[in-house]
């Protein structure tokens, strides 16, 4: 009844191997006040590779300095320099000084009432922009990226024509991720036909102020505007084939009813499943355990040692005791059982913020230098 | 975005139509301290049929004054004559004690660790016992009954053969129940052939004292013992059709998946169902809104006026907000929507203490005597 | 350990005695959108004496049906007549027009940022105004009522002139009352010198969206804005003197501490007092048993029988086990116990929108009208 | 809005001067699958002087691999090195085998109905055992340690005569150490003669199972049995004066009103002062941020950099957010205001179960060591 691995939230926080050419390269922030934006910022604060140069924010925020903007909600306390700096606006302007200033990664944590717009306009500037709106995430020249999962489909990024070598890479809506993660070892394994999937979400899922604190008392909500259909569309980009420059969607069915409930941070999803091949209980094991991808070969600063964890307890995972596996960049899987109408039933948890958001974000920034398709930054072994 | 309906929870309490002959007719509760046997405390405290002379518990309260041996924790206060009673052992002697001073009716909130051997001994004794333990739910001469959908299940009873007149019924898991009166309008209109169903599951459904508090803030657990196996078994047997005194099960498929949420009452259920004959949702909704069953029939006394309300809200239903229609004898379905694996989703609560437990079973005496199945106890219209 | 009385929530929610004169008058409850104006429309919707015939709310809600403009979040359904009524907007035009359709009784839920000005225009278009909000509750000839505690303060409405005929009442903050209410039985017994309390207060006090939901789940908040203010000096007003047409304050010295903490309704008070006499503990329980006020002796309609109840287990009150009793309108006590440093401690808990917002308003305007303070508006015994 | 200092979390968990003379140091913890038992588990995992080498339980549990017997709920994984040790009884055979395998030092997270006998049987072995029960903290010989507040006090160890060389120290109650943590610094600058506090206690330090559920969400309960009396008597202990060898009590009045609230870790105060010397809000904060002791000097490995930090954002400090800092082993304090009735009033917060139970244990026990008071354990600088 314990857990297998002891890989924790006491690890080193960055791995020790891959390292950037040259020094800490400048980034900035979009919507940094958000949720989502302090969540980039807290990560960034000592990361090997990045520094924070520019934060950005809407109107009513610029020109303070971002410790005066922001309602700083994070468990670790807000670095003086970065408190110090001058938010700015999200706009062109914003943009070309950016880029001018030595920023050729941007972070975007907008809204996405702003994101399309404003996203492109960094590209425009010249900066590759990393996304966790969903703005951009269907356009079909953009990669929609789980680094374990789809690395190959940067190659996308050679059909992005932005003049200026800017180029824009986003990251799946924080429910997709945890369940492609669980799915792509047996989409590789056994292949996977029809999937079922009922979610209970994180409220940290729904920025700031999000959900009134009387919805999250006694009480849960069954609905989350947008979300079922994201997982559904999403979940066939990620899982699909790159063909002749292009993504052929998976053909997998999915079906997904989301729920919001009174847990700070962690999706915790009920998944069933269909095969396509005969797998035993055994077989849907080891093939999570043994799965990994581009981001353990490359040893990157974010990645986990090992993306998925099986737990034996019977009542695992639970948000708050494994949410925060391998400093919340691992999924954990439990309850592996027959279903009576697919295959199998099991249970997968992800960290919605750190797996999810800003963190699933960072990974993506870090396969993009090392496999080379940001200009000017290197990685060196 | 508002309610439809005015029933609601200022609704007076009972209904006012059937009557017993008599006046009140004495009823034990077993195992009376715990959090079903405090409900049912709190419903028969002024009902308008049933008035409480015994109450069991466990050896170390047996002798006690009721309202010493209980820890209280309902939200309306003890009745004094109810605190005063003096707790019983639960055993055979005090089934013989309680018929020999007039109960002929019995409710069992016993732990199934024990119930199956008491409420034997009662039924043994002459008392027609009605239980909410699962220990006789699926004995093949004992009826599972939901009143408003297998109320014919009754005629089981006739196979019973206590030579004293006693007789055992029991109430199904509180979550069967709120997923079979979702079923049950659409089983007759169009058939169901398979479900899937995601539970989210109150506390109070624990008992006391139940989950630890430390995993129920910021968490939930992905697991309830048994209760999966329950909702696809019950399910079976109520939907059953009785044929030559037997019951043969439906051939519904079920699959289901539990999880406990930090709600105190009230059971969501996440439901995916494949029906046997086209329907629109207006035909899924018409079926819903217009079911009843014997129990409004009979106006008894607990029975809610409209057994499923549907809730236009795209939020709706919510445990904190819904879960009290009716007294919470009704249950609410709302979101109704085509699922990409079968052919609609849902969703739908109940509350688990009321509807499911106490309520329920109290609904099952009433329909029970209203019927004429308990020997001395009579209703007048 | 169990409750002492038997009043509860399943009494009849009106007492029965005083009767308006000319059948139900209408009224009008401005903000009728946020947590407060529901909780109005609520307990209005069958009230003996009233019938909610206008509903006001901000610019943008104006013109649409209440049912569309509100996200109803009470635990009754809308009814559906008050769900068809046009919502007005807040100014002097609908002030005028209320007033010309009959409505001499408004209630104010708006937010003290608008309800000086607003108020003002309803008292002077003719209406008595009974308001929640603290724009008013200070101004020298504007009553601040507690009915069990300074009836005698409404004479101030003598020196209200405003030609119309109408007038502004208020209601205290909601934490105030609880306090005020379980002071006031031993002021009078034995006076009181020095109060120190420590509030631990309700989600629903902050109004919608209030809290956001991630700052109140495994956690608490040491502050509300202007809160220990309104303690300090709102208790001196209420339980001051009418003295030649003034309220002369109470010399009581208030600190007052303030905590938000993850509770639905109810207010809990950690209270120690420095009394000027000599009391025992069975003083004090009695002070607080015997308490009553006009409201009891006028059995308004919203009046609890027994204003204070004492409660006996160690553990209580609880907010969520104690606060509806007698419909919400009564508080409780317990824990009564010396203290190093003062005389006594103990704990009060009060259902801070039932006695504390709309329910102490409407028993503000029940007395008002009792006491033939409302032009037009008369009650027969 | 930010928070002033970078001391956090990712901060390397334990520093790195003083080193213990001949590696790490076997260490056994009693009562280890109880809540503070894990936590002991959970620190000492990978501490740099101690290595656990031994488990006791209950009779229950004697036998079993601690992986099994213990219901594992920490947010890190068990270390299979100690799932794997076989999990022992607590009684005087456990005690002489301990000794015999070099453990000199023992935790105990006992509970108090067998704490008394099982700590001194195993100080009679030879063990050093540092406890974190009530039982023997109010003995005059045993030492009551804040590290940071009454070093000082570890002389009395020479007043206690266990003819093995064992002895027996205590931490003191969870929510005294907060409150005296704030208190000394202001004790030493000014004086202080009276303290009126309130806490809001985390569930946490209910141990297992403790609250149940139900009473944990939307509520809370304004009573924990005993601890009133802890926080006022313990106080006196901890701030007494050694004077030839016993402690003269401090002459403190201390009133305290403890309450349960749903968050899981970490204890917050109300407290109000009255000062035996005048002092301006920037005296106050000064003492606090100056404020160190033996810890900070002697470099030991769980101490925190700075004991005290004042937070300036108007609501802090928070559970959530500020518990965790300096690894949760410095408190927080806020909200600094003059108060009516004593001269300051203050807000406190302090993680319960790392400042207050196993981590406060561990720092107490470092301190014996680095100041050789443990035979036969040394520290090289």
């Amino acid at each position: 009844m314990f857990w297998e691995r002891e890989a924790n939230r006491d690890d080193p926080k960055w791995t020790d191997l891959a390292r950037l050419a040259g020094g800490r390269a400048g980034v900035a922030v979009l919507g940094a006040t958000g949720s989502v934006g302090q969540r980039f910022v807290q990560l960034l604060a000592d990361h090997p590779w990045f520094e924070v140069r520019a934060l950005t924010a809407s109107e009513s925020s610029a020109g303070k300095p971002y410790g005066e903007a922001v309602a700083w909600a994070q468990t670790t306390p807000l670095p003086p320099a970065i408190a110090a700096l001058e938010v700015r606006s999200t706009d062109a302007a914003s943009a070309a000084a950016c880029r001018a200033e030595g920023c050729r990664l941007v972070f975007s944590a907008l809204d996405p009432s702003v994101a399309g717009e404003a996203e492109t306009a960094f590209a425009e500037a010249g900066c590759t922009v990393v996304s966790n709106a969903r703005s951009h995430r269907m356009d079909p020249d953009v990669p929609l990226l789980v680094p374990e999962v789809n690395a190959d489909h940067l190659a996308l990024l050679r059909r992005q024509r932005f003049a200026s070598g800017g180029a824009i890479l986003t990251n799946p809506n924080c429910s997709t991720i945890g369940l492609v993660l669980a799915l792509k070892p047996l989409v590789k394994a056994f292949g996977v036909a029809r999937v079922h999937v009922v979610t209970m979400q994180a409220l940290s899922g729904a920025g700031l102020p999000g959900v009134p604190a009387a919805s999250a008392v006694d009480n849960l909500i069954p609905y989350i505007g947008g979300e079922e259909e994201k997982l559904e569309t999403e979940t066939r980009k990620i899982l699909g084939r790159l063909d002749d420059g292009r993504i052929e969607e998976h053909e997998i069915a999915v079906s997904a009813a989301c729920n919001r409930v009174p847990v700070i941070d962690g999706h915790t999803l009920c998944v069933s499943v269909e095969l396509e091949a005969k797998a035993s209980p055994a077989d849907l094991r080891k093939a999570w355990e043994t799965f990994s991808g581009q981001p353990q070969l490359l040893s990157l600063p974010i990645a986990p040692a090992q993306p998925v964890h099986y737990l034996d307890a019977p009542d695992a995972p639970q948000p708050r005791l494994h949410r925060d596996l391998e400093r919340g960049m691992a999924i954990t899987v439990g309850r592996l059982r027959p279903c009576n109408l697919f295959d199998y039933k099991f249970v997968t948890l992800s960290h919605n913020t750190l797996r999810g958001a800003a963190g699933g974000s960072l990974l993506v920034a870090e396969l993009a230098i090392a496999r080379g398709y940001v200009d000017g930054l290197k990685v060196e072994q």
